[in-house]
């Protein structure tokens, strides 16, 4: 069996079964048909059920796969628990490369659970590959195929990959993520991974080409070192983000009913993080601002910035939160400040970084020589713009303004122009029912700035944290030989790599 | 001089002067009248300058503030910094009972803008109050006064107090406050605190009927013992939350050139808290959420929480969050869980705690049934919601759905009948500028749980950390008399109080 073929067979099936299709639209095996077919699959689809009408959706309905006439590369398994491993043996002497098991009520549940997933995956073994089960199976745009519940995903491909224990957590990050600009290579669900799990994901995208950022919500680990080493041969290649769910006593509980993982230990993942050079991050959001940064900041970025706010009091924040998360605000050379002393007036603004222009409505023009002052500045890696207005002014007053635009044209023209990363915090401003327009101008506004290659987020704490761990990021591969010891995941010496 | 009727004076002012006034759009002079009748400003108003036209918005200028024909409460200040003493003695003599000078370019620009500030001060000395300079001044909506740019501001009152050494973090604070709901006793931007600072301002908001919860952007305390005294009087009467700006080292240089404060040390302010019971954060976020929860957080509320989720990666992300930030989310005896056990689906849930309903759309009666069973259970004290959708589905799907609105009426309804705290996770869930109408959806639901009393937050990390802030506040409360030991601000020993 070809491995990397039959992940070729999963991610873009020429065709598909949907085993346990229904005709009665409350029921799965009908959902995932019609949202294959709202996404947009292009592929040969075929419901098979014994007990189902003749046709579904205008598809020839199947007794079983062993009956499909032609050649199925992936099938979508909705049947009850029990008839799994009969459907697993009907696909594998199908010749289908790969299955995604829906179903839930194995391992989760407990001991019989365990059982009849056990039988599951020694009827698979050698035949076909299982993703699943407990999960909602494979977002991959490119291939056609979306989640179960992600009919209205975007279409269109991208270089993010996301694989999450989790189905829901899986939906949930897509649109989030999406939302920001980003779009997917691939997103799995891959639920107690019985049979492919986070290690075969990982080896997958670590070599496909379509994939430039990888980011995994991981209840448990099943083959600890091959993750390990996995995660450290990506190091320096692509970017691995990780939020590991269950290290806490509650969360440690939530995961064994959720995917029947064991969770493991908050100290033991810290020493995994250093010594692969992985990522860690501690909740939702953090995850998609790391992917947002990691796939927005490729240029040579480091901890010295420099930050741009329109009023004293960001400037404030601006330096206490930098310097908590471990980037350094310097103070800007004479040469610096004289410049900026013939731009701006002399009172109510700061010229020694952090830098408060003294209005968040400076005019475009004068804003773009204030900017371009900052990048002449050889000490500084990043400029991080804060609470000036790029967006909202005319939503949050109920008038047109047009300086908003101006300022935003000028911060997307400066990045092309430079070398150094532009991060620019998008606040809310209000979440106030009549104050929508606002929203609408910000996320327009975003768009531009991902287009642009600027890296964002929703407040200066989040940008600051993310913007940290790229630098983290990119120390660790500078420094990356002389770190490996010891694999935290399995507790053996393991040799140095690389 | 009556200290009450001053700051009733200024707060409610019946007559105001703004001395500086323009008849040009661009000036503060005009902006400010503009702004103040735009508002709704009710009382009279008397534009002050000899060089301004006869009238300005059709309001009869006046050279000098002694020569406005009737008593004059309150003046907006916004002359050259040099001539500001000049005007101050007009004030006092004309019998103005309290000034905000908007003009900067005082302390904050060095030795010569600290003796001009010097000789504003000896001016005003026991004859009128000066909020400033350097600020934005009252936002006052029953008295019909707001901040220079915020014209557009919620005109009804409220029962939040703010006040911030910076002008541009009051208006950021009062947009963001006043969209998820919150409304606005006072908002006090007092910039270098000349004369007027926090203690005043405490100690008049302490006794001030309208004030239920009081926040502070403070950058430096003039009077550290008299700050600590106060603080600590006002424990277990009125929440107290303070953002402290500048306690880094790139912080505190951007403090020095705000306002002219000296920022203080880390360590003292976490004493401060610790012996006062004032609650600390530490950045704009976290203001809001907490002055949201103190606010919305009336019933008691401790540490054992249960958590809801659909979908079990939340359950997990619950559990490790609630631990990390201090909650406690304590497994469910069997009765809860056999209740749940009826209730729900065997396998796809999880009915310990956290809570994993199966899926983030279970019809709202079921959904009743559930939140009653944990309702029944006496050994928690707040049920935190995440991830079930409560709004936003119809928006990301394309297609009206009519049971968001429900679970949330449900949410809605049991939060009158039950003595417990609901929070709710409210998250953005995308911001796909094409999905507009789900943030639609998320801020009218936001509407509906701040009027009925449920405290939300966009992050379950958020919401988290809020809580936790108010278990610990009501645990200060419960234990305060033993805990002061001794001032931080000030060094010296403190005689117990209360």
């Amino acid at each position: 069996m070809d491995r990397a073929s039959d992940f070729e067979r999963i991610f873009y099936p020429r065709s598909l079964a949907v085993v346990g299709a229904s005709g009665e639209p409350g029921r799965p095996g009908y959902q995932f048909m019609r949202t294959l077919l709202e996404f947009g699959y292009q592929g040969k689809l075929y419901p098979v059920n014994p007990e189902a009408p003749e046709e579904i959706l205008g598809f020839r309905t199947y007794s079983s796969v062993r009956d499909v006439p032609e050649p199925v590369d992936f099938a979508f398994i909705t049947v009850p628990a029990s008839a799994v491993p009969g459907v697993i043996s009907d696909c594998a002497a199908k010749g289908v490369a790969g299955v995604e098991i829906f179903t839930s009520g194995f391992r989760e549940v407990g001991e019989d659970g365990r059982k009849l997933e056990e039988e599951v995956v020694r009827v698979a073994k050698g035949r076909l590959r299982i993703i699943g089960p407990n999960c909602f199976g494979v977002y991959c745009p490119r291939g056609g195929l979306t989640l179960l519940p992600g009919a209205r995903l975007p279409r269109e491909g991208g270089d993010v990959a996301f694989i999450s224990q989790s189905g829901g957590l899986a939906l949930y990050f897509a649109w989030a993520a999406s939302g920001c600009g980003l779009r997917f290579s691939k997103v799995v669900s891959y639920g107690n991974a019985c049979d492919l799990n986070e290690s075969d994901f990982l080896e997958y995208l670590g070599g496909d080409d379509e994939t430039k950022v990888i980011a995994a919500y991981i209840e448990g680990v099943k083959e600890g070192s091959r993750f390990f080493q996995l995660a450290r041969s990506l190091l320096g290649k692509k970017p691995v983000i990780v939020w590991k769910g269950g290290l806490s006593q509650a969360g440690g509980r939530a995961v064994s009913s959720h995917t029947g993982s064991l969770a493991g230990e908050k100290g033991v993942w810290q020493a995994f993080s250093r010594q692969t050079g992985a990522i860690l991050v501690d909740d939702f959001e953090e995850l998609v601002d790391a992917v947002l940064f990691f796939r927005q900041c490729q240029r040579d970025v480091g901890r010295r910035v420099a930050v741009v706010g329109g009023g004293g009091a960001v400037g404030v924040a601006a330096g206490d939160i930098c310097e908590r998360v471990g980037l350094t605000v310097p103070m800007a050379p004479a040469g610096v400040q004289e410049q900026l002393r013939r731009l701006l007036p002399p009172v109510g603004t700061s010229i020694r970084n952090p830098f408060d222009i003294g209005a968040p409505v400076l005019p475009a023009q004068l804003f773009r020589k204030v900017l371009e002052v900052l990048l002449s500045w050889e000490g500084i890696d990043a400029v991080i713009i804060d609470r000036i207005y790029l967006y909202g002014l005319g939503g949050l007053n109920g008038v047109p303004e047009k300086s908003c635009e101006e300022r935003l044209e000028v911060v997307l023209d400066l990045q092309r122009k430079t070398s150094r990363q532009f991060v620019v915090v998008t606040e809310e401003l209000t979440t106030a029912i009549d104050k929508i327009e606002a929203e609408v101008e910000r996320r327009s506004a975003q768009q531009k700035l991902f287009n642009a290659g600027i890296a964002f987020a929703p407040s200066l704490t989040r940008a600051a944290t993310s913007l940290a761990r790229v630098c983290w990021y990119r120390e660790k591969v500078r420094l990356s030989p002389a770190t490996v010891r010891q694999n935290p995941l399995t507790g053996y010496e393991s040799q140095t790599i690389m």
